[in-house]
């Protein structure tokens, strides 16, 4: 396959770490990044060190953001969800030597876009449908390539099959949900699942320790706070960093996550695995510690054609951190969904929908 | 996507158990079938229980077949390598009364391959080169569509290769070795390694109990025995069946492998995920009992960007039988196949290609 020329919008953690790992892997270049002060671009390469080094621990957060964002630590792009910009301090890209300030980061880089294969939304989504509204900008600018997100939440994949036609017409293949969950772990769901004719239940199941994580990804953390019982998106968006860490602190740092509403369900039953509701997701973040509190497992139980009754399981080690199990997969499934776009496959794709069929 | 109708060459035990488990499965339709003395087509559909009925422990098998062959069970279809019919008894497919005996079954197929999406081998590799030649002669008949194989032996793969631009002129998608190792399991490897940048190891360990479906696969066991120390293709296929038993017998119905010819390596270094020579596959075949006799596992060792080193494992429940991880591995690449061949991609892709990329 040709190279890869991808631009990644966000530089929080997520947008930082996939930065950080195309390095490691062959035919990807960043040819541009974007956060809410700034844009930088080139389209030989940008110099990824640079970047990183500019911006790491550099970035605004903090209770403004939206809690339902992309993982990407409360951090990144530019605008708010009614569109008016907000202007930070001198933080993220600009202090780059390759970046430049500008009011409008995704504009700029949708006026580049004739020259990206593909886009890695690191972006807070700051309302279910900010970042559906970001690929309509695209597809609205003729953008032809992959856009590919590492969204959780089950209803922004509705949000983005609702534009789905206007997706196709720009010749976009949009790759939603690519992260570790979705993305990584319903994979290996689909995979999992082929030794059956009929799939009852899939359980996933993950640990993250987030110690030195956890300045990064404090939006990560507000988010998953939403799935706590008594809690949800609204009254976790509304509480302060103290009434945060006062209940985390209630918690001795781990928090135990169960039912949560995570794409995963959506993203089987649309590529045919066995039906949402059979799709079960939990998981233990430990934000004290950087060791993982618990295995995190891919469980999925069928029938096989024969008559027999199993379970088959994808286990990550726990020395894998989230990081390398997010940043991974998301560009894994961005090479694919290049492979797709160049093949002239356009519309709304989960990860599962990219592997073998069910 | 639109329903995929296909064809089996070859009804010995792949052959019909991919009939049997593609009746579970969505959008699949079995249009044709062949073996040594006949085919059956039918344009609307198949009856497949009739078939599977007439067909089961109905099959020719014995020493005269080639020990190299797809791991259909020494059965099937019906020319030698050098292109002289044989013709066995009334066995097989004309014992439906669906089949008609021919003695040009895949010529038959050919004819009608306008109609035909996918077309899986499940034949009996009776020289390496038997199955690319099959190809070959679909590809000079200006067949476009899907093919696949569950082979697995290694230096096939290169013989595909060597046809690929005939292959692609033709307009057909050859999946190689997508059967349960290769296949499946290079698949999991595939997946599994998304949370490395550098891949260091892949162990294949494979359990198969085979007790009451030895019958059947004979020549998937004769097979085996090449991989034995001391043993090569050559003496596997000059053993006579009492050689066979005997052989069996000293090692009290277990046979353990190590280092196996398997095309997981070629098929894992094609799709980049790590060199060759670091795939390592083997396991153990009980002939004495349906319990498998260790768990089909998976691992792959690799370091991540944050430098940490660790092991991924996906495990097959012990239920789970050879069949199973088989056919409805091969019928979710054949799907996979379709989608990509409708897409206009042409050529050999090994089942990791068809994954999210490394």
């Amino acid at each position: 396959m040709d190279d890869i020329r991808f631009a990644v919008l966000g530089t929080g953690g997520i947008g930082r770490r996939t930065l950080e790992v195309s390095q490691h892997k062959d035919g990807l270049t960043a040819v541009a990044a974007c956060d809410r002060n700034g844009v930088a671009i080139d389209h030989s390469g940008l110099d990824v060190d640079e970047l990183l080094e500019a911006t790491e621990g550099n970035i605004a957060s903090g209770p403004a953001d939206d809690p339902d964002m992309a993982a990407d630590g409360g951090t990144a792009t530019a605008e708010t969800a009614d569109g008016v910009k907000q202007h930070g301090e001198e933080a993220g890209i600009v202090a780059s030597s390759q970046g430049e300030p500008t009011e409008t980061p995704i504009d700029d880089i949708i006026a580049e876009s004739d020259a990206i294969d593909a886009v890695l939304l690191a972006l807070p989504n700051l309302e279910h449908d900010f970042i559906p509204r970001v690929a309509e900008r695209f597809a609205e600018a003729d953008y032809e390539g992959v856009m590919i997100d590492v969204l959780k939440r089950s209803r922004v994949i509705g949000m983005l099959d609702d534009r789905e036609d206007l997706l196709k017409e720009s010749g976009i293949t949009f790759v939603c949900g690519a992260g570790a969950t979705p993305g990584f772990l319903t994979g290996a769901a689909a995979l999992a699942a082929q030794s059956f004719v009929e799939v009852e239940e899939v359980e996933i199941w993950w640990g993250v320790g987030l110690k030195s994580g956890y300045e990064d990804n404090r939006g990560t953390v507000r988010e998953d706070i939403a799935h706590l019982d008594g809690y949800d998106i609204e009254t976790a968006r509304e509480m302060s960093e103290e009434e945060i860490e006062a209940l985390i602190d209630e918690h001795d740092g781990v928090l135990e996550f169960h039912d949560m509403e995570h794409a995963d369900d959506v993203l089987l039953e649309r590529a045919g695995i066995c039906d949402a509701e059979d799709v079960h997701v939990g998981g233990v973040l430990d934000v004290r510690s950087d060791e993982k509190p618990t295995t995190t497992t891919v469980s999925v139980t069928g029938t096989t054609f024969d008559g027999e009754t199993g379970m088959n399981t994808f286990e990550l080690d726990d020395v894998t951190s989230m990081e390398a199990n997010v940043n991974g997969p998301a560009l894994g499934y961005l090479k694919a969904g290049v492979r797709n776009n160049r093949a002239g496959h356009y519309g709304v794709f989960g990860p599962a929908d990219l592997m073998p069929g069910f």
